[in-house]
């Protein structure tokens, strides 16, 4: 035993002092509150506020980089400035996500209802700021603030994807969408559907490995692409459960017509 | 930037000072705690008290009503009343569950593990509740019910659902039951399982889309069920993976027969 | 109302005085960030902190234990001795897996991110975990540390699976190992995969269920594998949404080749 | 160390399984908010909500009874009825108090805050919920509950003390009342005043120590009245600082004649 | 029984919605602490998110004042405007303060442990807060704010009081400051003080009640100073225990010369 | 108001970037809760347990005093080894302390109701805590430690006084005990006691300014005792309010004779 316990105290040392987890999510949490007060914010009577906790939220966010030992190269400060300076447009974009999702369900009522309890805004809202922090290269965080999203709705989404306009989720759980992929505008997903790669090989990291989905597809509960040279054309419809790891041209429906055997089997009863 | 402040300023003012999603869940974990006390109730030494608790939460929730603008029309009382007069009933239907589980799971050893540890039971429990408020039409309470159960269960069932007795989920993680999907007795479902709509065009806003399960059905793992025009007849069997649109006809067992193909690919190692 | 009230009262009554599933949830989360203290643990200073935390640590299982009513018949400490024994091999095993899933994966950079991000690294701890717990035959607790891990990753193992080295999950949603699984060395599952039982009949509780996977073998997205003579040789590589309910040789190729249909359908925009 | 390690052991082994003085005081305080909304109660909107947080804390108070092993012999429903039944009449007491503390004090504009802010309020209200599990000899919660009031006034009554109608404290920081003092109505004291015993020898245990003070006696700050035969007749004033050891006549001001010395001592400034 | 609950049931209807004690608490804690980073603050890396955290405060204070209903008629934009405008030279008079108490204390190591460790300069601070609240006739907060001192310190100081710059408080416990009490510059005063009125009738309100001390006045432990028309000159020491109901000339030393009785009593031992 | 911020910003870049207190409180409290399990300690089942919480406490000391800028030329790993090595000293002080509250006091029943609601026994023993670091020169950590017990007690001990065995605080609200006083044993005190200094000039720091107090002295309510010549003989009793600044022989009972005025003045009622 005591060798196991000099092993974790070494890891204790060895340990880079980083911010914890849930420092950071609150951090994301209290950035997407303040843009979406339906969802607890704290109540703010001036646009002095308003103003004033973004700032107090870009000292958290410099405070977390300055202390992330991983990120010793970075220019923290720009990356902050970057961020916040990029917010509205993400902003912009969170609420077409909103309205795409509003406008796709006929079970949703009105906005506040999908900016209240969808879990497919909170999953491309966290994926639209953690991309931020990709793009800047920060380390970590950005993995840490899309598995926040997936611990939450079973939404896994790599903050290295890319993902066009007015994205629409429906229920969500079990959808993957992998680090290279390549999403369009009004594209539509649901549940269970993975954009992954064909291969899982490490020399292949860098590479792109996941598929490219162009505008205005709408891809089934179920369905899996793969492949970093798939790419689906724009307005096509995949069908759930439907299993794609080559291209689709444009315009086109694909269903899975599946062999299905039908047994009568009255038991009495 | 100084304009998209005013926007969220704005936002903040115009938006309905409604109860947090926090606190109606914590009114809804509560309730079930209560009626479970093997998920952490306090303890409680005699009936008046088990009574008091439920006056407390019936005023819990008549205070939120009071505080939800969306339902100014609303009489909150009445809606209050008929929830917990509802309640032993629920209860009632919630044991069957229970017992439903217990009985269809060989893992299962008894009833406190079902209640304690299965996401189904949770999951059927806040929809079961937030169904109540759904037919007293409450807005926006019973999404934020079911999304409590779907965040930590994966299982998302739509408030607006029909659900009959004797429910079992099995896992659960991925299942999507739709708002107009109308479920008999005796049903089982495991995991992955849609039953959704063939369309998500807008103005089926209030139809019904959804299929119809009659009683004794069991649906496996990732079978998907679609269209309001499909009924499954009682007694059947769907098989995992199964793509249905289509009504089945009662004592069906229904599989899927893969096109599997086999290759063998023995290589050095 | 009355009988409802008695009811409940009755359930506090004989409710077993059970530690809640919060407090045996917060002993494995602590005695896993002591291993993993990239996980938001303490800081400990020395190699004697590191050991008293254990003995803390060992003090909580213990006391829980006592207060488990359901184990009345169990040697409390002798469990406790060993659960701690064997967690220096428990802790070698996680790091085992958290080396595969780095290795397994182009988009992981580091160890650190494997251990603070991966939901199927949380999944497997607690499984292993629960699992030393599960061979104690120690009631209940080892479900509450499996749910536990399936609430936050969506990946449900059962703790009673036989699960081998060098174990890979990648994203993991929907995952499902049922409890008589036996799994070798080397595999990798991938979201949505389930390990499940061909029938549920209760009678079976105690036999053997679930399907073996042997060494090297890789299970990709959705596929499903059932019943307890399903036996998947080594090498082999099953594809994704595969159905397979008898057993594969070794060095095998399985994938669904889909009847995909395509129709091309430009209208008018 | 191992001997001091052993101690410890034994005590904790030993340590009468207690409720904590924190769930002790929270009990208190509920109990007080309930009755004085102003101190930050939970809003209740029936008078049945309000019966039903009685009903809550009454079983708390029988629950911290149980857990009370001091308390073996206690008829414990007989103590939490009495409790409640006499706190209408407690009740009473303590709006009382309330008033006198605004009428004898000019600084004070209105009941609420008096109730909000004057620790003597405070202090009067535990003492007086404290007295009655002190009638009924329920052991240590009395000084559990008196000693709250005093870690936050520094207005230290002891349980046992006997004190009338409509009873006055200002400021009160200092403030000592025994456990055999007798109180009657009308009485206002000061801060720093102390009602305490001539000796401390551990055999007066039981007997009459401390001094009795008839109805409308004043007692100005920082005056010390000792002893179990020292009787302050009614209607009479104690000025401030006075030290007393024998009885005073009704009627009678009794004033420190203090030899104060003058001495003019201008310096080079 | 009934009766009670409907009077505390209508003192629940009645109950000013005011914001709770613990929320003016929280604010005028966090205005402290922004001052003075020793006392816990969180770390700000800019100067921008000083101000903004000011911002955030006037928020507070706004949303304080706006739910605070006594206060209908206040014009609360310009007493959160006057409030923060006023703190630098509050903020100014306060390090004064410090620096006397560190200056007058032999005891005292540095202005950082002053700040951390004196109460003296905690009770300071809360009134110079509250005393600008009460100039601007804000009801209640500015009791609340030194209640909140009072009961950490045992140091009472009315908010009505007026203090000038320099003031020194060593220990402290039971100091009293009443309403009307006017105190220059270069005081020190210690534990136990009491600068009161010589009588307490409710006609008073409204008029001086409390003694003036002059520039440079000190007063030891103890002493009583009572009455309206009490003045202390400056440059005066007033000696511990003295009990003074008139004016005293400037440059006088005031000492008690106490009649005490010596008695040997040397007993077997 | 930019120049404040500006002051603010300064000083926050420049405060020491010490522990909290409230940190540094809860090491203390918790140390103090191990020894005292009567005073909310968690359940520990074995001596190993009661040892390893004493390792994570000295971690937890160690890694504060790490974090103490103000004593970085400290010998910290000495430090904590001298305090954990005395605590079996300063415990069986603690409990010679504890056993003479409930000798020396009629009210007191006993030792585990001294333990768990005698505002003397937390003074004295978080300065008995407070000393041992004194001695070792730790900067702040004494003064927080006993300032944490004056803000719940009213009693202001000095981390630097020299306090004998059998140590008896009876409600103590008020006591100060200042830093060169010298206490010894069997002593008894009472609320508003002061030993304090004569004078309080800067240059006297380092020097001895407050009173000697030999063994078996008793020092009843409100008696100040200044000066560093000032001793006070053993087996004497110091009366209540008397104002002492020279030495008193052994064996002597000092009391003040204080000259009273009776006026009847009964009004017509």
């Amino acid at each position: 035993m005591e060798k196991f316990y000099s092993t974790l105290f070494a890891r204790q040392q060895a340990a880079h002092d980083m911010p914890s987890n849930v420092r950071i999510w609150e951090w994301a949490r209290d950035v997407f509150r303040l843009m979406f007060p339906e969802r607890n914010s704290k109540k703010l009577l001036t646009v002095e506020a308003v103003k004033a906790t973004f700032t107090i939220l870009e000292n958290e966010l410099y405070d977390l980089l300055l202390n992330s030992k991983d990120c010793i190269g970075c220019d923290h400060r720009e990356i902050v400035q970057r961020f916040f300076e990029n917010l509205p447009h993400i902003y912009h974009l969170m609420l077409e996500d909103a309205q795409a999702m509003l406008d796709g369900d006929p079970a949703a009522n009105n906005l506040s209802e999908v900016i209240r309890t969808y879990p497919g805004f909170l999953a491309i809202c966290m994926y639209r700021m953690a991309h931020q922090l990709w793009l800047d290269r920060v380390p970590l965080f950005p993995r840490i603030l899309t598995e926040y999203a997936h611990e939450r709705t079973g939404i896994d989404i790599h903050p290295g994807a890319t993902i066009g306009r007015h994205f629409h989720i429906d229920h969500g759980t079990g959808l993957v969408i992998g680090e290279t992929a390549v999403i369009g505008d009004h594209v539509k997903l649901y549940q269970g559907v993975t954009l992954g790669a064909l291969s899982v090989d490490k020399v292949l990291a860098g590479q792109r490995r996941h598929p490219i989905i162009e505008d205005h597809v709408i891809i089934y509960a179920g369905a899996t692409i793969l492949g970093g040279n798939t790419r689906i054309g724009h307005h096509s419809v995949i069908g759930g459960n439907v299993w794609i790891t080559s291209s689709v041209p444009p315009d086109t429906t694909v269903f899975h017509k599946p062999q299905i055997q039908f047994i009568h089997s009255k038991v009495d009863r």
